[in-house]
C-alpha cells in the first residue's frame, strides 16, 4: 500500500485543509513521509454527516451481513500484517513482532465480534406477550431490543496503535453494535493510522455498505478533537489516554446541549499485593515476574503493574533483590515520542521529590529518548501519607511499598481510587486475609487477578477493561471484550407491535433462532 | 402509623436541623402537619456515610435474602394501603383510588424485582474457563459478574408521590441491584413520602440488615439535593421531573472532581402519530381516547400523549371534533402544587403566542390551583417553523397538528428531539407509510406504540421507560421496567481465583443455579 497521508472520509481520500505532518521515528529522531494531512472543523463535519446519512441503513444490516463484513476487516487485517507491522514499528521503535501480535490479535478481535453479532445475544431480545385476560387491565404485548445510538467518534490510543486504535477493539464494538465510526489518529503514528483505515475503507466498499460507515480524521490540535465532539450527530465517544486528555473530552461532551456518552480509558497503577505466605514461598518469583511483566512495551501500558505492596518479613527481601536484579537487566528503549519521554523523566522525579528511594535502575538510555527502567522504594507510612505516590508513572518506573503488616496492607488497599485491575499472590495459609481484602478491591477495580499478573489482557466474554474512576470515566462499561459493544446499544420497546413491522430479532417465529427472554425466561424458540 | 415529620437516617428518627414546612392540600389551600424537618449537608454527611458503611455487607447479601428483603417492603406497602392513600390524595388533591391502584402496583414491583435478584440473570454470571494448552499463549480462568455501584441518591418525582418516588421503581431497582439508598422527599407530598420512608426503614430493621441500607432527608431549597449530588461516596443519582432541575444536578454531578453516573428523565411529548387510514377509519375514537389518556393525572404524567399528528383528509374532522367534545366534557381539577399550575397557565399562554389556535376547553375552574383542559390546533407549516411547539406544557394541554400530507407528517417526526414514547396509529393500507416512519421513531424514542396508547406504562422485562436527550439523560438505561437495575452495577472480573474465594454465582458447580454464559455458550449448569 502506498501511504497518501490524506484524511479518509467515507469513500475519499481528502487532502489537507489546515496543514500537514510527518511521521517521527523516535529510535532515530528521523521524519518520515508522506506529508500528512490536517484537516478541521469542515472535514468533521462532511464525516459526521456521511456516518449519520449511513445510520439508517447501516444499524438496520442483518446480522449475518454485519457480521461478514467484521470478517472481512478481519481478512484485510492480516493481509497487511507485515507491512503495517513494519510501519508501526518504524513510527515507535517498538519491535515489528510486537506489533505482528497485535495485529493477529485485532483481527481476532474482529472476529470475535463477528460471532457476537452472528449470536446475537447484544441484543437482548425480550418478549412480554400480551396477557388479553389480566386483571384489572389486559397486557399488549411489548418486545424489546437494543439499538444502535448513532455515529460513535474513537480517539486512538498513542500506546497501542492497533489493539486501541484506528483497527483495534472500539471500532470492533461500535462497529459490531451497528454504528458507523468517525475515528481521530493518533499524531504519534499516522503511518500505521493510515493503513488501518484504508482496510476498513475498502471493507466498507467491498460489502456494500454506505460509505459513511468509516472515515479517518487527523488534526494539528485540540480543535478537531474539540469539533469532533461538539458535533451535533455524533452520538457517543471513546477515548484511550491520559487522565487531563480523556477528562477534557468527557467535561467538554457533557456541557453539550445535549450531552451524550464518553467512555475514556484514562489511568490506573494495578496495584499488587503479596500476601505473607505466597511472599514467604515465592517472593524471587514474584518480584522477577512482575518487573518483567511491567517493562512490556516500555512500561506504556494501562495495565503496567505499577506498585507492589508488601509486609516486611520472610520472602521480603529476597522479592525485593530479584525485583532490583531484574530492572538493572533491564535495558533503555525507545520511548513512544519525545513527549512521553520528558513526561516520564519528570514524574520519576517527582517520585523522588515525594521521598521514594531509587534501589535499582536499569541501563542507560543511549539514545534521546530511551526510557531507563526504574525501581523505587517507599515505606507504608510513607504512601499513606502521600496521595501523588498512588499516581500513574507513565513508563518503565515500578513503586515497591513496604508495609508494617496486613493492617497496613488492607489501609494502603482502602487509599487507592479506582484501577483497571488489582493483583492478589496468596497463598493457602494467606486466605483469611485474602478475604478480608476482597471486598476492598472490588470496589476499587474492574479485574481482579489471583496468583497471577495484570498483563497480558484477555479478550473474551469475561473481561473487564474498566473499572472506577479515574480508571474509567463510567464503571458499568468495558472497552476490552465482547461486554464493550454494550457502551453503543440502548433499549427500545415495540409495543402491540404487527409481527410483519417487528424487526426480525422480535418476531413471533424467531427466524434468527436467537435466545431471547419470553415472559421472564430464556428460551431459544 | 403517626407523621412525625422527623427525617429518617437510617434507624434514627432525626428532628430539623433547618427549619421545617407543612404539607399543602392544594385542594382546598389548607396547610396541614405536623411539621415536616427540614435538614442540611450534616444530615446528608450522616445518612450517606451510613449508606457507604452498608454497602459491603449489603451488596454481598445473598440473592434470597435480599429478594426476601424486597417482598417483607411490598408487603408493609400493601398494609399501609389505606393509609397512604387517603394521605397522598391529601396532598394532591387527587383521588385517593388513583393511589390504591399505584400503591398495589409499586408493591408488584418490588415483588418483581424480588424474582429478578432470585432469578439472578441481572449478575450476567460469564465463565471462560482456563485453556492450558491454548497457543501461542495459555487462557487463565476468567469469571465475569454484576456488581452493585455503591450508595444511590433517588430524587422522588412530583407527579408520581408513589410509584416514582420513595418507594417506588427506582429504590427497589436500586435495592435489588444491592445498592443502600438516600431517598430525597419531595416537598409536595412529605407525608406520602414519610410512610412510604418509615415502611422501608422497618423493613431494614426487620431483615436484620444495616441500618444504612435506607435513609429519607428532606430539605428547604435546593441545597440538600446539591450535598446530596456532591457527596464523594454517593455513586449515582436518579431524578424524575423537569428538564431544568435533571440538568441542573445531572451537570453539577458531571463537574465533580469523580463525575457519577445519573439518570435524569425529564421531558417528552409523545407524539401520536395517526396515518391516513386509520384516520378515516377510527379518527373519532383515536381523538376521543386521546384525549381521555391525556387527562389522566389533570395532564401531569412523563407520558401523555401531548401532541397528536395527522394530514388533513378523511377522517380528520371527526377526529378534531371528537377531541373537542372530549375535551369539552373534561372538568377543571387541582393541580399538583400552586407551581405547577402557574407553569401550566404561562406554557399554554406561550402556546397561543406561538400561533396555536385553542379550539376546545373544559369546564372552567372553581379553584384557585384548578387546571382546566385545553386543546389546540397548528398547522404543519407552524409546527415546522416554531420550535417551541415540540416543547412540553405539563398539564392537560394537547395540540393537534394538521398536516398536509404522509411526507410533512415524516418531517415532523425527524423535528423532535428525544422521547419516551412515540405512537403510531396505522391500518393495513397505511403499512408502507408506516415502514418509512418507523426508523425515524426508533431513532427518537425508547418506545414505540402501536394502535395503541402510551399511557398506562407497563413494568415488565420488555418494558423501556427512557430514549434519546431529552427525554433522559442517558438514553442507554430505563427508569421503569426490569432493566432499571442495570443503572447501579457494573462488571468486575475474577481472574485464576481458587473456587472458594470466588462470589458463589461464580463458583464451579453453580450452587445457585444460575443462567450463566460458558465459553460463550449460555447454559444453567
Amino acid at each position: 500500500m502506498t501511504l497518501t497521508g490524506a484524511l479518509l472520509i467515507g469513500a475519499a481520500q481528502v487532502p489537507a485543509t489546515a496543514g500537514t505532518m510527518k511521521a517521527l521515528n523516535p529510535a532515530t529522531g528521523e521524519l518520515i513521509g508522506p506529508e500528512f494531512a490536517f484537516g478541521g472543523a469542515d472535514e468533521v463535519d462532511r464525516a459526521v454527516r456521511l456516518a449519520d446519512e449511513a445510520f439508517d441503513s447501516y444499524s438496520h444490516t442483518g446480522l449475518a451481513e454485519r457480521a461478514a463484513f467484521l470478517d472481512l476487516i478481519a481478512g484485510k487485517l492480516e493481509a497487511v500484517k507485515d507491512e503495517l507491522a513494519a510501519r508501526t514499528a518504524l513510527e515507535t521503535g517498538l519491535p515489528a513482532a510486537q506489533f505482528e501480535g497485535e495485529i493477529v490479535r485485532s483481527a481476532a478481535v474482529f472476529r470475535k465480534f463477528a460471532t457476537v453479532v452472528r449470536q446475537g445475544r447484544f441484543l437482548q431480545a425480550t418478549i412480554d406477550p400480551a396477557q388479553p385476560d389480566r386483571q384489572p387491565a389486559p397486557r399488549l404485548d411489548h418486545r424489546l431490543q437494543k439499538v444502535a445510538l448513532g455515529p460513535v467518534v474513537i480517539f486512538g490510543a498513542g500506546n497501542f496503535p492497533i489493539s486501541y486504535s484506528v483497527a483495534g477493539g472500539d471500532t470492533a464494538s461500535a462497529l459490531a453494535a451497528g454504528c458507523p465510526v468517525i475515528a481521530k489518529a493518533h499524531n504519534a503514528h499516522p503511518g500505521a493510522a493510515e493503513i488501518q483505515g484504508r482496510v476498513i475503507q475498502e471493507a466498507v466498499a467491498e460489502a456494500g455498505l454506505p460509505e459513511g460507515v468509516f472515515s479517518l480524521v487527523r488534526g494539528a490540535g485540540n480543535e478537531i478533537g474539540e469539533a469532533l465532539v461538539d458535533h451535533p450527530l455524533v452520538r457517543a465517544v471513546t477515548f484511550t489516554g491520559s487522565e487531563a486528555g480523556g477528562m477534557a473530552l468527557y467535561r467538554r461532551a457533557q456541557r453539550r446541549p445535549d450531552p451524550i456518552p464518553v467512555f475514556t480509558e484514562m489511568t490506573s497503577v494495578n496495584p499488587t499485593f503479596v500476601l505473607p505466605a505466597a511472599l514467604a514461598a515465592r517472593g524471587a518469583e514474584i518480584g522477577a515476574n512482575l518487573v518483567q511483566r511491567a517493562m512490556f512495551n516500555v512500561g506504556q501500558a494501562c495495565l503496567k503493574p505499577a506498585v507492589l505492596l508488601a509486609a516486611d518479613g520472610p520472602g521480603y527481601g529476597e522479592l525485593r533483590d530479584a525485583a532490583t536484579a531484574e530492572v538493572r537487566k533491564a535495558a533503555a528503549r525507545t520511548m513512544l515520542t519525545p513527549g512521553i519521554h520528558d513526561s516520564y523523566l519528570r514524574n520519576a522525579e517527582r517520585l523522588e521529590d515525594d521521598g521514594a528511594a531509587l534501589i535499582g535502575a536499569g541501563t542507560a538510555p543511549a539514545h534521546a529518548w530511551d526510557g531507563q527502567s526504574l525501581l523505587y522504594e517507599v515505606t507504608g507510612d510513607q504512601f499513606l501519607a502521600e496521595p501523588a505516590l498512588r499516581e500513574e508513572v507513565f513508563g518503565p518506573a515500578i513503586l515497591l511499598v513496604r508495609l508494617t503488616g496486613t493492617d497496613q496492607l488492607l489501609e494502603a488497599a482502602r487509599a487507592f481510587r479506582g484501577q483497571l485491575s488489582a493483583t492478589l499472590h496468596a497463598d493457602a495459609a494467606d486466605r483469611a486475609a485474602a478475604q478480608r481484602l476482597l471486598p476492598t478491591l472490588e470496589r476499587r477495580t474492574g479485574r481482579i487477578v489471583f496468583n497471577a499478573f495484570s498483563i497480558p489482557q484477555e479478550v473474551s466474554y469475561a473481561s473487564t477493561h474498566g473499572g472506577p474512576f479515574p480508571a474509567t470515566s463510567d464503571s458499568r462499561f468495558t472497552s476490552v471484550g465482547m461486554g464493550a459493544i454494550e457502551r453503543f446499544i440502548r433499549p427500545v420497546t415495540y409495543q402491540n407491535f404487527p409481527d410483519d413491522l417487528l424487526p426480525q430479532p422480535l418476531r413471533e417465529a424467531n427466524p434468527l433462532r436467537l435466545w431471547r427472554l419470553v415472559d421472564g425466561e430464556l428460551t431459544q424458540h
